[in-house]
Formats: C-alpha cells, structure tokens, sequence
C-alpha cells in the first residue's frame, strides 16, 4: 500500500476528494499524514475527523528553512511515497522538491502553460478564455511548472462569473487529482524532457 | 448576404471548409475574394475551381506597406464585411488591423494564450501537454493575441505524435472557424476588456 502525505493551507477540499477515493478503495493507497501550515486551517480538522493523523508546522514568522526541514522530516518519518499539495500556499525550495524527486504533485485550477500563478480561474475570465481547466502536474523548482500528469478541459460558459466558473472547475478537479495519483501509483511511466510518458 | 474576404498562403484548407459550409448554405454570407502573398498557393486554384475571385498579391521583394495596401484595397472594392485569415503566413501591420477594426479572424492550433507562434502543436506536445485545441480570435496588432471568439479543447493521446496531434486539431478547425463566422456575423456582440460577451 503506498503511502500519501498531504500538504494543505485551506479547506483542503481537494485533500477531502483524495481522502474520499482512498476511503472508496478506488485509490490503492492510505493517508499517512496530513501537514498544515496553518494551524486554523479547516483540512486539519476535517482530517482529525476522519481518523488521519494531522499536523500543523506553522510557517508563520519562521524561516522557511527550518519549516521546511521540519515538515520533510515528518514527511520522512511518515514513510511517505508521494507528496500531494492540496492548496498548500507555499513555493517549496529546490531543496524540498530534491528530498522527493518525482514525488510531489500539484493541482492547479488552468490549463497550463496558461494562467500560472494566483487567481487562475479569474485570469481565464479576464483573458476572455473559452476554455480552461485544471492540472495535475509534478512540482518542480518554478511556480506551476513541472511535467503534466493530467488536463481536464473545462468550458467557459457565457452566463460564468468567477464563482460559478471556479466550482466548475473544482468539480473537475476533485476527479482528476485521485485519477492523477491513481495513475502515478501505478508506475510503467517515464519522463522524457518534460513529458510524462506512460507505457500502459 | 455578409462579404466575406480570405487570405492565405497554402493550400489554405480553412478556407476550404468555410468555402463548403457556405455551399451548404450553413453560413449566411459569400466569399466575395481570396487573396494570397503566394502565386503558387494551393487555395488560389482551388478557389478558381470552385468559381471564386481569386488574386494573388506577392509580398517578396517589396515593402510591407506597398503590400498590405494593394491587400486592403483589394479588399475594399469588394466590400468585404469581416477578413478571414486561413494560413496567412504575415503579421498584419497596425494600420491593417485599423482599417477593419473588430472585422479580421484568425484561427491559431492552440488554446490560446497557450502556445502562441509558430508550431503550436509541436510546442503543446514539447511541453507535454494534455489538452489542446484551437482558437478562433479576433486579430489585433499582436501575434495571437485578440479577443476570443471560440476555443475548442483536444486531447493529446498517448499515441500522438505530431502529424495525428495535428491533424486531430485540424479537423476541429474546420468545425470551428465556420462556426466562429456565423457566430460574428450573427452580431449582438460587444468586446469587454478583452472578451467577446455575445447577448443573445
């Protein structure tokens, strides 16, 4: 059974939606920490809910540095074999992303390369995109960057305003993140420059 | 009945399937010229096998201006309403773009502002995207960069190389640009900041 940790700064909604694929054994792996850098953060506690061992490493006021260096040492001692950001509002060091290379991925709400950064869905919107989406992608040293696991096109309708179109693409995400992993788990890829090549 | 003009400079099978969605009556409007910058264009013939007007203007060797002026002169005799690019292999001066303000398209093998430039296709699968697609935009004084009538998704397969990619794309395009026509001639348009808000 491989082994997930989780990263979070929110509500986590997308740590919930892994949570749910594991809990229906659709996902073959199990939780093995959940990390927050926030100690208000409502994935903590909706992960204490569900029995998940959580923790909080607050950033706050620390350097990064030593936040981080504390939060891979869970992650280590948690045996973890792949990291999932699940709005987790930090850049990771090139050191952290070295610790677990090819095992931490990420879910941003566009179709990358468009839209990177904060604010993607109201990025789509104010470009006038037809089409968005989201991305489950590796991390890599740069902001919502690193080779593509999975893109799910999501369209713009006519009537959207940011909230509609943001849950839209939300629910898209709650999908492919668990496939994401699902397919990550199950090995027979490659990385070749930066594409993810799968053999099966 | 809307004047339509097209330009070129291939075989131009864009302008071949909005040539057959109005023979089937699908778009309200005529190709009233094709113009290409190359006299050994494919779409050249066949626009005259299919009775169209059909000039060439040969833009090597001579001035940028001196070019694109005999181009919209052209263009103005014939009363052209909107001005279709469909592999026009030249960026449109200002002074081009201004004398049919919100009436140029251009059709791009992207979801745009991914992928902008030349080889969009080649650039989606280097970059080891999941989703692409083409778009249908209005043409500004920017390379790919208008607002965005139509965007339609493609997925990139685990078996594409770069010809199956490309012609997948292709054959959206063909759907795609007659649609985007019908939908600007159809009116009940504004442009909003960068977007195309359609009323009705």
């Amino acid at each position: 059974m491989k082994r997930l940790g989780i990263l979070l700064s929110g509500r986590g909604s997308n740590f919930l939606a892994i949570a749910s694929s594991v809990a229906a054994g659709e996902l073959p792996a199990e939780i093995a920490i959940v990390i927050s850098n926030r100690g208000e953060a409502r994935g903590i506690s909706a992960a204490r809910e569900r029995g998940l061992l959580a923790a909080v490493v607050p950033s706050r006021g620390r350097e990064r540095e030593e936040h981080e260096s504390e939060v891979v040492s869970l992650l280590q001692q948690r045996q973890v074999d792949l990291v999932c950001l699940a709005g987790y509002m930090r850049l990771l060091s090139p050191q952290f992303v070295r610790a677990f290379p090819h095992r931490i991925l990420n879910i941003h709400p566009s179709l990358l390369p468009a839209f990177p950064g904060l604010e993607a869905q109201r990025q789509a919107l104010d470009y006038g995109a037809r089409v968005t989406g989201c991305t489950v992608h590796f991390v890599d040293e740069h902001l919502d960057h690193g080779p593509i696991i999975l893109q799910q096109a999501v369209p713009v309708l006519e009537s959207d305003d940011l909230a509609a179109l943001s849950s839209r693409i939300l629910e898209q995400e709650h999908i492919a993140y668990p496939e994401a992993i699902r397919r990550v788990l199950g090995g027979g890829w490659t990385i070749e420059g930066r594409r993810v090549v799968f053999q099966r």
